[in-house]
């Protein structure tokens, strides 16, 4: 039996620049159809000029593939209406970061006064420009998702036509606010999925599985499973997958990111078999964010996977993918891009 | 000032073998006149020969220090009373490890099944023999511990006359089940009075601060300083200092352990002097000790420290010492051995 899947979509990417970008670009490339690419560059994307830059060294990264980046701004306060009319034909969505709360987010915001953040925010709402937030605090690294969820609510309820995506959730507390609030929806990862603290931290340290927001508790993944599982038409899948060299990896002081691009496709295919959950996997990995980024363009690609095994190469490049050396179980067969 | 203190204890410590055993015994010889040590090596100290050979090994290692090595077995359930008459004399305690839980001790206890304990332990109850526990269940890692402490009630209740030392605590539940039993105890390292999970895994990665039981949360610190710093008359120092190479730290899979030894007393003075409890430092760190193990020869040795920059070597032998490469506020300034 083979399983065909149409345009996948990876709604949170990270392809970082230059060396990192030609090595991991293509790897999404060849399998994704679309990928909503982060901004947090050093420094992070906040021009027009800049992001119609990174576009193109994306495309030419990618070249010879049917590969779609979303681009994205590192979101400011200070962005006016007029700025983003200019660049909103370039734009998909812009990136909110808390100031400090993950790789290169130092210029985030730093407290989150609704003022301040009032004319951006509709402006935003005006043009449809959905708004992607990492949603931590800098309280306890257990703690810091659910306790953004307050946050979630006060920018859900204060700007209400804002689509508000809260990306890689990874607790129950952001799973119950999706059915809260119309205007909010959620990216899941692939190693979220997996993965729980226990994995990271529960035998060996596990620097390669380190992310941010850190895995949580067995009743965290579940909520996601739950929801993931069943393509809850406000959840998508966003990878976050995040190159760093093994260096910065294994090291005193190691790097947050997990990388699972090149084999996401696969490994969802395992998990949503293994729960008989494969039909859902269609509107999970492409449907869903067809619906909630509503106006996006999105190439035709044809992905057909079958349960064959799978040797996980040790590293792509100098970056170490989840499952290096392991044996996966389902392998993409065929490709096909119009 | 200076501050001087006697007969410094470390009633938890790993000294390992082979060459590990001598870079790193002399580390703790040097400033404390005495040390809990843990019988985890591969295979575990569970023979009269075997301790005796492994103390001529650590006495070898330590020549030219006074310095007495409190030797340990490694729980099993199979001694017999006859055996430990055997082995009193050459015997400080016995160290239960649950099976698998961490560093060597895949041979520990799987189950607490209290009939099948009872033989050991009414035999060590009869002859004194104090029980020293690494007190985790094989749940999640953030509740492994609190967990455990059913176990410590089971154990407190079925043989009131068994002295349980809680190793290595690190929870508030812990705290609390030392003041509901009269003969449980426990010691508390360095690490887990200074560091939280924050410190581990809330920024970047920091492996050298990974160990078992893990840092747990802000409150859970604050329910072992309240104790520690008060040298509650049933906690003790136990640094639980384990020394791993470089390379088994920095890697996809770091094994647990922080290595404190040779700045365990400079910064327990710096943290006591910064809480206003230094008059509870000798009894926290040598007094409560001597009580708890009433029967214990303690060599005299004088450590006189002074507030005095200290810069923490990078490396001891192959192992990274916690501080590596910052300074510290206090330095010995002499030790005096009779």
């Amino acid at each position: 039996m083979s399983i065909t899947l149409d345009s996948p979509l990876d709604m949170h990417l990270h392809l970082r620049d230059e060396n990192m970008l030609s090595t991991v670009a293509p790897l999404s490339a060849k399998t994704f159809s679309g990928a909503i690419i982060m901004p947090n560059l050093v420094p992070p994307i906040s021009t027009k000029d800049e992001l119609l830059a990174y576009k193109s060294r994306i495309l030419e990264a990618t070249k010879g593939h049917t590969f779609k980046p979303y681009m994205t701004l590192f979101f400011k306060p200070t962005y006016t209406k007029e700025f983003l009319e200019s660049v909103r034909d370039e734009l998909t969505a812009i990136k909110l970061y808390p100031a400090g709360i993950t790789t290169n987010s130092e210029g985030g915001v730093a407290g989150f006064d609704v003022e301040e953040l009032r004319p951006t925010l509709t402006a935003m709402s005006e043009l449809d420009i959905p708004l992607c937030v990492h949603g931590e605090t800098n309280g306890f690294v257990m703690d810091r998702e659910a306790e953004f969820v307050s946050i979630y609510e006060m920018l859900a309820t204060n700007f209400p036509k804002l689509k508000i995506i809260m990306e890689h959730i990874t607790t129950k507390e952001s799973v119950e606010a999706l059915d809260k609030f119309e205007n909010l929806y959620a990216t899941i990862t692939l190693h979220h999925l997996l993965i729980t603290l226990d994995d990271v931290a529960g035998g060996m340290l596990q620097p390669h599985l380190f992310c941010k927001p850190i895995a949580k508790r067995p009743q965290d993944r579940e909520a996601l499973r739950r929801v993931a599982f069943k393509a809850h038409p406000k959840v998508m899948f966003g990878s976050d997958s995040a190159p760093h060299p093994q260096h910065a990896k294994e090291s005193c002081g190691c790097a947050a990111g997990v990388f699972t691009a090149p084999i996401a496709i696969q490994v969802l295919t395992e998990l949503f078999t293994q729960y008989s959950t494969i039909e859902n996997l269609q509107a999970f990995l492409s449907g869903n964010a067809q619906n909630i980024y509503s106006n996006i363009e999105i190439p035709k690609k044809t992905i057909v996977l079958e349960k064959e095994a799978f040797l996980v190469p040790n590293k792509y490049g100098d970056v170490v993918p989840i499952y290096a050396g392991e044996t996966i179980k389902y392998s993409i067969i065929e490709r096909k891009e119009i």
